[in-house]
């Protein structure tokens, strides 16, 4: 589709679903964009993939989640930082990175197997297995938590890897260090609720 | 303003400039959302804040730049995932992080001496002092970049901390682990780049 050709660099681009569900699953936050009346609006979010869709979540009363609920137009896009790249001229600085692009109207799960499968999908991302390690949702927590389901049928990724591009002739002898600083995220270790 | 009223949970959040601040000058990617004639798109990108504006910068070709050179009504957000917070119902778990999110329009920087410092504050963002270790922008690569400047003076931060919500009394005694799981992003040993 149209919105989905990449404008910028497609060298970097990728619309294969296998490239774009590897840096969906690497990623723990996603970024929503609507159209409010007051303009657009971006809002951050945890969520998972499951198959060809992203499941989000959170209060029935989120603006966010209302605008998805109700079909409007949306944008989500997930976005893992890899590297700074440093080079000999301020130009060629750049960033290494993952993205994900994708274009589409959210869906109400109303469907309460499907419901209760994103959820346990979307605890089970914070920690493997973790959906069988607590409680699961009763009747009125259900009730208060809205999930959208959004399609990556319309995504891309963009992907950039390497160094520096290489330096023009004239540069290539500046006495300037040129690298890659290497984004590195963890988890760390685990500290338990006060009692 | 209105559209900088905190919706959801607004014991969260804060309009104070200092905690806009540091958690714009911790982050090195902003979320940018804009209208297109398809609909709303967001896109990411690195950015610096210098004082109450935003400065970010690519290829004078790109869409999201344009739009905002055209002063079009944006939307920026900058999120920190600080902690996954493990509570002992799938309901309360969570997560701990520091966002702002900006209303605004952007601002083409055409002023030469306004277009380095911010160029030279986004080379400074990936390594303090780089700016002065590398090649300052020639006249033919100051002509391809653009420089947008965004404001801050509509902004709003929200940040969760700390550990998971109180049980209710039913669950407090489910034989569940609760806590944080710290989400902890460093910068790796740096890779000079091929000769």
């Amino acid at each position: 589709m149209d919105r989905t050709r990449l404008r910028r660099k497609p060298q970097r681009g990728s619309h294969d679903a296998a490239v774009i569900a590897a840096i969906c699953d690497d990623a723990l936050v996603c970024h929503v964009a609507f159209t409010s009346p007051e303009g657009p609006v971006v809002i951050p979010t945890t969520f998972v993939r499951a198959g060809e869709q992203l499941y989000i979540h959170g209060s029935a009363a989120s603006r966010m989640l209302e605008t998805l609920a109700e079909g409007g137009p949306a944008c989500v896009a997930i976005t893992l930082l890899d590297a700074l790249v440093l080079a000999k001229t301020a130009f060629h600085h750049s960033a290494n990175y993952r993205s994900v692009v994708a274009f589409g109207r959210g869906r109400r799960v109303d469907d309460q197997a499907e419901k209760l499968a994103a959820l346990a999908a979307l605890v089970d991302k914070l920690e493997p297995g973790r959906s069988a390690a607590c409680r699961a949702p009763n009747a009125k927590e259900l009730l208060a938590t809205l999930v959208i389901a959004f399609p990556l049928t319309e995504a891309s990724a963009k992907i950039r890897t390497g160094g520096p591009l290489p330096d023009d002739p004239d540069d290539v002898d500046l006495p300037y260090w040129a690298g890659t600083i290497p984004i590195v995220t963890t988890r760390g270790e685990r500290v338990p609720a006060a009692l």
